[in-house]
């Protein structure tokens, strides 16, 4: 993605660069970007970052075991932003054979939602139907709740002990005792796939939103001090870009239901969020005619970007129709909102099929190989 | 126990009533200590205070259930200290007739010593060998360990919601992290029997040294936050004194091994700590004939009355006989060191007989009930 097509986001690529410096986020280089290609996150820049996922990609190479890890607060439906990280690990699974671990945070969403645990496994099976239909290999994976995975409870524990008020201070700011512990706890679910019990120390990947940075520095710092105990590898991560509401103003987030779109929303409702989705439209249909318009504001065209035109050359299309002025605001939305339409009708056939094995992955009891698995 | 015959803990006495004033310790009343004076550390005032234990009464007179919850670090043997607290939660149980709870704190073995769990398992077996040797109930008995007990660790989580730093650290002072997040675990540990997984709300008692009042404190405050959710009644406890270590200086404790008396200690070892142990002797011989000796610094002596005479008359006679100069140390000590080598050569045996199935408890696996374990 060139800076020049995309400026909306000059400022945050100016910050991103910051990033780079100061934190050492690594640029994917020719050779890794080429070899993610096949999915349009990579291809477009949307993972535009990473920490040792060259390493990652070695140790697949060399035909050594390696793992992908994410997780979701169930606190409600997927949202695009969801989605988002869903695809990417569907996407890293297959192309490196890696066993999938998800996180279902529980333990989280009542610490930080009052949410119960029966709430959140409501919510968690929609969460993984969701999965399912987007194309989780469920044989190669190990979908766990925090409130019923001890090694995840039991390596917080044990990081405590390493971990000092200060770091977090200095990491989170001056925070409440529940979130330092939710620190913990994610710290646990990242390392817990190379305990002993899920087989040993192997190359990790966490896909995350570049906000999650500071929770992949302070895991990595743990693995390093815990290495001689476990035998951990620092895992890798891989960094995108936020998605934005859809009046443009902030990222995609649970926290602001009118503007986010969720993979249960309705035709009534789609129509209704993309007409008020904000657009690159100029003031009057004939200087838009004139002009044309600007694509790298449009929310729509992000959305289309991001997550809804697989094939370039329909992005492409979209983008020139957008600045020669050829389609108005209105007649553009009314053929996105079809092809969405479409793609959400297909989603939701594939998601109802998936119930039923949603329900019965989050019901299976964990095994817990006692070997070892301190 | 009179203030009078028992100068050598007057200090300790008089801080006691502070705490009574401080902090709301209550005495037992006549009615409650002669339901109780069937064992030794009633009857002779070495559980000398409670909080709400009346309300336990109450209750398991009412025929509701009840529960006695303690719990042990892992880090080693059995010492005197662990004696006295099993031997009174195993007097509660079949004077109650409650279910009894016992934690295994590897976690906290782990955040404070670096034991690993293979290490801990070791020694817990070592520990409720102990226990089942010292009369423990085992039908009505759930002995865990922290490290496999969700519902434990889930509380904690749930609890750090609802506490602050600042209320850690008044009641602790600045500690690190796994030190707060053990606190939340022991609260987790007492509240943990009232959860519906344990069939729900009930009295429960905690017997404890008097320096774990704060836990006892915390986790009553954490009660009340929580009674809406979970329905907690607000646990009770009992206080003990401390056991003096043998060179009469600390408070008995793992952690100054020489001048502690384990349950595994054989009889050259037994022979060796009680030469060596402080006694109230006068200069010389001559002199402890015509003046006596002073039984209530002599931690023979109190060996004897916390530990291993049940029999008041035999007490009686050995408080005399020093007072009045009839026996001197040396004898004193032969006579006691008989009776101690005896008593441990019975428990050594029904201790060996219990070991598998201290082994069979150690190893099953936990129960989880489902349903609304929240």
């Amino acid at each position: 993605m060139k800076k020049e097509l995309d400026p909306w986001s000059t400022q945050l690529i100016s910050d991103y660069d910051y990033l780079f410096k100061e934190f050492g986020l690594q640029h994917f280089d020719a050779k890794l970007q080429k070899k993610l290609s096949g999915h349009r996150l990579y291809r477009r820049g949307i993972v535009f970052a990473h920490r040792d996922f060259d390493q990652f990609v070695q140790a697949s190479k060399n035909k050594q075991p390696t793992a992908v890890m994410t997780g979701i607060k169930p606190s409600g439906e997927f949202h695009l932003g969801s989605k988002m990280t869903a695809e990417e690990i569907i996407f890293l699974q297959k192309q490196f054979n890696s066993r999938l671990f998800y996180a279902i945070a529980d333990v989280e969403a009542y610490a930080d939602n009052g949410l119960n645990f029966q709430q959140s496994h409501q919510n968690a099976v929609d969460n993984v139907a969701d999965l399912l239909a987007l194309g989780l290999d469920p044989e190669k994976t190990f979908v766990y709740k925090q409130s019923e995975n001890m090694h995840v409870n039991n390596l917080a524990n044990i990081f405590a002990r390493k971990t000092t008020l200060n770091t977090l201070e200095a990491l989170y700011g001056h925070q409440n005792l529940a979130l330092y512990l939710a620190v913990l706890t994610q710290a646990g679910d990242i390392l817990a796939p190379q305990l002993d019990a899920f087989d040993g120390p192997k190359h990790t990947v966490v896909p995350v939103g570049i906000d999650q940075d500071p929770h992949i520095r302070f895991t990595r710092d743990l693995s390093a001090k815990f290495k001689d105990e476990f035998g951990f590898i620092t895992p890798a991560a891989t960094f995108h870009k936020f998605f934005r509401a859809l009046n443009g103003e902030t990222k995609m987030s649970k926290r602001d239901p009118l503007n986010i779109m969720t993979l249960n929303d309705d035709n009534v409702l789609l129509k209704k969020k993309l007409a008020n989705a904000l657009t690159g439209g100029r003031a009057t249909a004939e200087e838009q005619r004139r002009l044309g318009a600007n694509p790298y504001v449009c929310v729509v065209f992000e959305l289309m970007k991001y997550h809804f035109y697989d094939d370039d050359s329909a992005l492409k299309d979209m983008e020139q129709d957008c600045k020669s002025g050829k389609l108005l605001c209105g007649e553009c939305k009314a053929i996105r909102l079809k092809h969405i339409q479409e793609y959400y009708k297909k989603h939701q056939e594939k998601k109802k099929k998936a119930r039923a094995q949603a329900e019965q992955i989050l019901e299976q009891p964990i095994a817990f190989k006692k070997k070892k698995s301190n």
